[in-house]
């Protein structure tokens, strides 16, 4: 067929899928894909916590049900996963950059940092999944790690993470078809 | 004042409040005043979850937040508060009935009973906290308590749990000015 403007419709060829294609899902779609088998298979249970939303309105129609028709995204005062494995308290932040360089520590609240302190306090595990986009390359960086590099912004040190120091303090995280952020190998031989 | 029908606006006496006076407060925000303290005293990390909504439609004006115009609440897939506590992780369920007599088992859903059961198989610690309004007495129920009235409600036995039996297996949880829902005090009893 022609376009308007006399141009011929590009021919779009699709990329190859190979098996282990990610078919464009998300950091948060795979990881929960992959806590929900974690949890099929009775290894651990961990849920990502519902987006806090406050909510203004709602509407109760007659025989239906109640629609919220006025609400706002509020800020998360933790991080978005939290669970159980093997006995262990397990909390944790997932991010994603298309940047190339560095992970922009902007991507992080202050309040989440202050919960990973608690958390690390009383004893449970925490940690970020970072992933850098230009790479495909998915990272668990300990809380500790983030801590050092949190307060060193604020005393001079840069406002990101280089995406070499990540790649030399963090641990891949290996890619299974049905485990796509197999986040808990890493756990095993980092903190069990 | 005149009232359109010529009543008088009845003269309503506020109660009168003492010190313990729970002034209306629900269970819920009692239970998250008594989390934001063990959490500001440093004693546990105890998160209410968010309220799950599926977001619809979001609506973006020109120079301030997001509104979002329609979405719908979600039920949830596990229990509403969890966290760490000494070491280990911790998760429950808070409800209340105004019923004298019993707890309709209606209140709690067959997933959070499934999500209570893989929590202590993987070593947690898990309860409901149980409020009869009438009496304004609050307890703590341990999960393997409840997982019997549950199972027995689908083999002939009763639809709720009796005030007698609650009384009975559950733990009455202390009321401090602080801490109106003081659950730890029990956990540290029978858990630790």
């Amino acid at each position: 067929m022609n376009y308007p403007n006399g141009q011929r419709k590009p021919l779009t060829i699709k990329p190859k899928q190979t098996s282990f294609s990610r078919r464009g899902m998300t950091l948060e779609e795979e990881i929960n894909e992959t806590t929900d088998f974690y949890r099929i298979q009775g290894q651990a249970v961990i849920h990502k916590k519902p987006t806090p939303v406050q909510i203004v309105n709602v509407h109760y129609p007659r025989r239906s049900a109640a629609v919220i028709t006025e609400a706002y995204f509020k800020q998360a005062s933790t991080t978005d996963y939290n669970g159980i494995y093997k006995g262990k308290y397990i909390d944790f932040e997932a991010k994603e950059t298309k940047n190339k360089t560095s992970f922009p520590l902007a991507n992080i609240h202050e309040h989440q940092v202050h919960h990973m302190q608690q958390v690390i306090k009383h004893g449970g595990i925490s940690f970020i999944i970072l992933r850098f986009r230009a790479y495909e390359e998915t990272y668990l960086f300990d809380a500790k790690d983030l801590f050092v590099c949190w307060e060193e912004q604020f005393d001079g040190g840069k406002k990101s993470i280089s995406y070499n120091h990540v790649k030399q303090l963090g641990h891949p995280v290996p890619f299974h078809y049905q485990k796509k952020v197999d986040f808990l190998s890493v756990v095993d031989k980092l903190y069990l």
